[in-house]
């Protein structure tokens, strides 16, 4: 009933750790010797157990300082507190990841499909160059009769023309003739080289070439980029200023490509409102609605935000059906309450299976996911507490969304950073704290947790530029000790 | 004359490579002692004369491979082709960067903000929280009652009640009493402690708690986030996810912003035809409005194509001065043929002073730039060959834009990284080659120049994934060898 979920592993790439599972991780070698079935939360283990799981009771105040949260209780109770299973991280974002649509591409024009993946094998009809042109502005000539060009001893042509880019009548030239071209121009037939015009007296009618280059030199060939039939742009790349500015050379407007997902945001709980109001003594206003739209855009998703749920139930029901419609995912923050079963959740469950779930994760254990609506539209449920909310979004959100773009790389990378103070952290749970890392002078990087280490708020959350990640199978890292750090580098 | 810009250094932080101006190049140590007045486009070598520049006609074309691109045509005539002097692509840029406007803070919607630099010191006027509150689900009660509890001998307290996020009523408790809670809820006046759920029996009358914590444990109190008057969000801070969190919870919905720069991307050339029409032979699709639009707005700008110039003059001066009304940023691709000063240099000339210069650098010496129409909005022209347009944007204009968005870091971080094969530049030219750079396995980066050492065109720029960067002073890289790389990585 507890802590039975194995890793599943299907889904390739670097996570945030080593892919422990519970299991795994007690049975590390490296890890301590506490019994495996006493650090699960839903288990029972007597407060008084002897045992290296940080307890508030067990320690003195400032040893908790440097984890950057407070600890995780333990479980004292004879039965566990919920019904739900508990599972790992990785178990939780594979049956995410695995339900996650592929929405399928939709044609763009090409400057709307900047920052996609481009879903189709786009051959070209013509070449590239279409036709021999100059690389440079000189003068078009017979290689042979410029070879032995010198400054003592220039070559004299007589100039028959000049053609400029753009000019459609190709023209043509013999033994001791020169066209004047300019870069782009149509290469007269008769004509292998062009010489550059700094390398001539540059002279209108007649020009007296001071070096010949070799044939062949300063010339474009008619398809020496893309023969007609070339692959230009294949399937999954993604569609840059490069990729954009060949798929307009092959005559491309339009494209197809890999669609933004469409994210619903909405925000559960009796006690928000709404960002303009003045909250009332036990109100909060509504923060993940907007935090968690903007972590979507972020991560390349096409989020609205639709704000707080209605309480009255049938409006409520009303306003998760109509986001069902129109999105490929819908994110709800706050509907879960530990022990408390309430009316957001009955809706869900009226609308599709939703499973909620103690995950071994901290912050925010409390996770659901399932998919609803006649079209099964997955949705993630994350826990209303912003800083939870946000390392939730991290875990299992961003994933899913570069899922659904066709990404190959779901996962931030992750570096080994040296923990410029002790850490401690609950096992049996991977703990996610905020950080600040910066780069070490003698190379690598160095990472501390923010704050002071009391609960990681919103306004230490805003200073980290990384999410420490220790492992379910450590409790503590000593200064000086490597972590894995997770540098949250927005995109944009 | 020619080549005696001195580098302005006006502007700090991390550029392409070493800022080397010509002399500083010419004089270094390492470089060759090859006369500092030979090697400048416009100074006039003799073609026979000894040195290191690469001439098309001094080396055999196998040796050429490997550069990815044809050599610079040096100058081989008595006097300079152009008028216009000679600058490093340090003086250019600092040129650029000290006309560029900064535009003035607007106000946006919070989630519109995203990713630009916040313009204001946003002061709280709130406490956050803005009560004392439950950390999680659990029952409120005195420490002291509870400070000796355990599994063997748990204390009971009677139940007074609960209370759930978002009630209004504070409530109070005394000695021997609990109230039950939920993550969120306000905490009774004389309750110091929460005692988390899973520590007791969860009776909801009278409850066994089977362990105490500490005074002050699990309870959020008002203020510890963030108290009145204190800065949340301060100038300059990047305006992400988690600034969104804040900036709502403090009860922004709308924060000055630095603005993303209006930048119009027209192209001129008489050659050019739009994607959507067949060219005719002379005739070239019109790719650099698709591809500087999409780089521009990779860079952080609200960029718009305007498309091609037309070709008629007066309608070609309401165009552009139309452009000029609208955006804080002109970019002009395709203006400059050499020596060929056609009409939109003379259209641009009655607009104010553009200044058109051969910068030391390959691909896309030909650069111009000037401040033009009665707000003297800054124009960058960019040579129209789309490689050099892009390799020209990549080295002038995204730093412009990223200094109009208050960017600290303007440009981007280059690595060292070991050539692959031996790679030649002119010398006295900075030069830009497509390349991809990969990680060594031994540590460390690779990287190898795109394609098989011709011109680097379209196809192959689009398989590139960093620029190497090739200094003024040095004329050849040995395979093994160490080239600074620039990365391009895109963002979003």
């Amino acid at each position: 009933m507890n802590g039975q979920d194995s890793t599943g592993g299907a889904f390739d790439g670097q996570r945030d750790t080593a892919q422990l599972d519970i299991r795994q991780g007690l049975g590390h070698p490296g890890a301590p010797a506490a019994g495996r079935d006493t650090q699960v939360v839903g288990a029972p283990p007597p407060p008084t157990a002897a045992g290296p799981v940080p307890r508030p009771q067990s320690g003195p105040l400032p040893s908790r300082r440097g984890a950057g949260e407070e600890p995780i209780p333990a479980a004292t109770g004879e039965r566990p507190p919920l019904s739900e299973p508990v599972r790992t991280v990785e178990r939780h974002l594979d049956e995410i990841l695995a339900a996650v649509p592929q929405p399928d591409p939709i044609e763009l024009a090409v400057l709307d499909a900047q920052g996609l993946l481009c879903a189709e094998e786009v051959v070209s009809q013509r070449a590239l160059p279409a036709f021999d042109q100059a690389a440079l502005d000189g003068y078009a000539a017979r290689s042979e009769d410029v070879v032995r060009a010198t400054v003592e001893a220039p070559v004299e042509l007589a100039v028959v023309g000049e053609s400029v880019a753009g000019a459609d009548a190709p023209s043509s030239i013999g033994p001791g003739l020169a066209l004047k071209v300019s870069a782009g121009a149509m290469l007269p037939s008769g004509a292998d080289v062009v010489v550059p015009a700094v390398w001539t007296d540059q002279g209108p009618v007649r020009v007296a070439v001071q070096a010949g280059p070799p044939a062949g030199s300063y010339v474009r060939r008619t398809g020496d980029d893309v023969a007609p039939g070339d692959p230009a742009v294949q399937i999954g790349t993604p569609i840059g200023p490069a990729q954009i500015s060949l798929l307009a050379a092959v005559g491309r407007e339009r494209v197809l490509v890999r669609p933004r997902p469409r994210i619903a945001v909405v925000c559960a709980g009796s006690e928000l409102v709404d960002v303009g109001t003045v909250p009332a003594p036990g109100q909060v206003v509504d923060v993940n609605s907007y935090a968690l739209a903007a972590a979507a855009r972020d991560a390349g998703a096409d989020a609205y935000r639709s704000g707080i749920l209605p309480s009255d139930k049938r409006r409520m029901t009303e306003v998760i059906e109509s986001q069902l419609l129109r999105s490929d995912l819908v994110l709800i923050a706050g509907t879960l309450s530990g022990s408390r079963f309430d009316m957001v959740q009955e809706v869900l469950a009226e609308l599709g299976q939703m499973r909620f779930r103690q995950v071994t994760m901290h912050p925010g254990p409390a996770q659901g996911f399932g998919r609803l609506g006649r079209d099964e539209v997955p949705v993630i449920c994350v826990p209303g507490e912003p800083v939870a909310a946000l390392v939730s979004f991290e875990v299992f959100v961003r994933p899913a969304i570069r899922l659904m773009l066709g990404k190959r790389q779901l996962f931030r990378r992750t570096v080994q950073a040296i923990a410029g103070q002790s850490l401690i952290s609950p096992l049996g749970y991977r703990q996610y704290l905020h950080g600040t890392v910066m780069r070490h002078p003698d190379g690598g990087y160095v990472v501390e947790p923010v704050g002071d280490g009391t609960e990681a708020l919103l306004a230490r959350m805003a200073r980290a530029n990384c999410l420490i990640v220790i492992d379910e199978d450590v409790t503590e890292v000593a200064a000086g000790g490597l972590v894995t750090v997770m540098p949250l580098l927005l995109g944009g």
